[in-house]
């Protein structure tokens, strides 16, 4: 990918891009093997935060979206019709989070997790006196030390817990996988389906997610439905792991030299505030598209410091073009980002509905 | 400082909170410093982002305010009449942001840095035609190496520079100090000015900064003026560093826990999306204050994960208050926070003016 594109001097920078081209022939990928699969795609829109983006996604096939946060969801579903069916994988818990809770059910098809009774029994006193029984799936540790119970008899009992709670229903397992993979959701859910099915209760749904593994959703044919959220844009770490290519990067960031103070040494005014700290085990806080001898070595909130072995050759004035090193924290920096598509001549800008939700 | 106040529980969380009494004391703390020797003060308003927050270190003494960008400029402006005089520490490059600086330069005193030709030229170019020259400072790199030019006679000769071009007036210089501190400020400043002053150019203004050194900075007895930031709250780099104490901390994050999975282990609702990825050098993301046994080992975007040697002894529910490793990015995060005040039994929520402004 090169940095020819001149009609992006009209930008100010930095600025945060989407290449709407390059996202939906990510949606596409994961969606057509999903669909060769028989497993649902539920993507988890915490990485682009976008209205448009979610519709895209359902139009390819998707089941329904992904949400972290009550607010998150809100406004989500506040900004794109489509969006009948919402999970929330995140446990629900104090009043003032309960009654928005209460409230958005009325909207959508909603269904959260929980991985304890006093979750369980918080989202019932408030659903008790619903017409619509909530969701609610067991969030089941399988190897990311998050959330989680950590025995499939331990899901069991939540899973018997919530069938016997008014205002509830049981919705299934949950898990977000890493460290044990595939082969762990595999082990730890087929075990816990068995004893919830030998109560005589259903499990229609069995849902795990991740883009880094997305490709092998297959492997856990137990589980019904996958979520990934960084598909749809990518990032350094997802090339780092040689899941996609920098052709495969979506999401950009644009920046401008603002300082050339030594032979090796350029700093641009994308800075921890645009770019974040995330590192995700890499080094560097990003790569800068066409230049692989660069190296992002430190960010402050508005500079970054990009230096080479070589001589850095860049202009005061010149712009950049960088994949940041994690997508999902980029869009929860920027108010607004720049969507282009066709040919990349058309530059639209779009107000990130979902960011900042956090509560 | 224990976690005892019962009306924190009307917020919902991750909430974040600044305590106005010892946001007072840390800015008097300083001013009194500065004061006794004779050194202006010019506040980073990066950290606050509010313009309340200015307002008050105005009042305290304060000489003017420094802003990192034009866009964080123009939101403190519009929220505080009482800002009338503004030092933006960045080079302005591009078109569209050297037109909001002549706007901006119309509405209060502003001054700006520059630490190439390029950068000067630049702004000569759109200030020859204005009745108001704007003053720009020479950025000096004395150990920071972030931008800055390298030598007192590269100073100069941009002094010069900045002293003939149409619509400009030189008005000093500038330095981030980090590495050589205020020893290493005392070294290069001296020399640039006296190289500057054998040109016939005054030297009005010689401007360094930075909290961890700030009980320093009359070491380095050149410098007329200092631009602390995160003074204002302080945080835990700054307690790790033996510059503060917890109960000097004026901002912290209350979040509540949402699972307790494991005898060691709890999770809470805040994450990077709060308390950011910043390690500032430290190990963990943040302090549980009275929980000195707790590390903040992980983070994801909307979980905190909490762990101990000992048992957790948290409940889902319970809330901790925390004070994060770094203020300034924290402020960044969220739309808006909590002030509290007067013996923390009123509760107000602020619009954090100056939050995303990275244009």
């Amino acid at each position: 990918m090169s940095f020819d594109q001149d009609y992006l001097n009209d930008i100010d920078t930095p600025a945060v891009l989407v290449d709407l081209d390059i996202a939906k022939a990510n949606i596409s990928r994961f969606q057509d093997y999903a669909n060769a699969h028989g497993i649902k795609v539920r993507p988890h829109i915490k990485t682009h935060k976008l209205p448009l983006l979610a519709e895209i996604q359902l139009a390819a096939g998707a089941t329904g979206i992904t949400c972290q946060k009550i607010s998150e969801a809100e406004a989500m579903v506040a900004g794109c019709a489509a969006i009948r069916d919402v999970l929330i994988t995140y446990n629900i818990v104090g009043e003032q989070k309960l009654v928005r809770l209460r409230s958005l059910a009325e909207k959508v098809r909603l269904s959260v997790v929980a991985d304890s009774a006093e979750v369980i029994d918080g989202l019932s006193q408030v659903f008790a006196s619903s017409d619509r029984p909530l969701s609610v799936l067991v969030e089941c540790n399988t190897g990311a030390n998050r959330c989680g119970v950590a025995s499939p008899r331990d899901a069991d009992l939540l899973a018997a817990r919530i069938a016997e709670a008014p205002g509830l229903i049981f919705g299934g397992l949950m898990t977000y996988p890493p460290a044990a993979g595939e082969a762990g959701v595999e082990a730890f859910m087929t075990e816990a389906k068995a004893l919830i099915e030998a109560r005589g209760i259903a499990v229609p749904v069995i849902t795990s997610g991740g883009t880094p593994t997305m490709m092998h959703a297959a492997d856990a044919p137990v589980a019904t439905e996958y979520r990934p959220g960084t598909y749809v844009y990518n990032d350094r770490s997802l090339v780092a792991r040689g899941s996609c290519g920098w052709k495969d990067c979506a999401l950009t960031v644009v920046a401008t030299v603002v300082s050339v103070p030594a032979k090796n040494r350029a700093i641009i005014d994308a800075g921890s505030k645009t770019l974040t700290s995330d590192l995700l085990g890499l080094t560097g806080y990003g790569h800068v598209l066409g230049r692989d001898d660069i190296v992002i070595d430190q960010l402050s909130e508005e500079h970054g410091r990009l230096v080479s072995d070589r001589p850095i050759d860049l202009r005061v004035g010149e712009r950049v073009r960088i994949v940041p090193n994690h997508a999902c924290v980029v869009t929860n920096m920027v108010d607004s980002l720049f969507v282009i598509s066709g040919g990349n001549v058309a530059l639209k800008r779009l107000s990130v509905s979902a960011r900042g939700k956090v509560v």
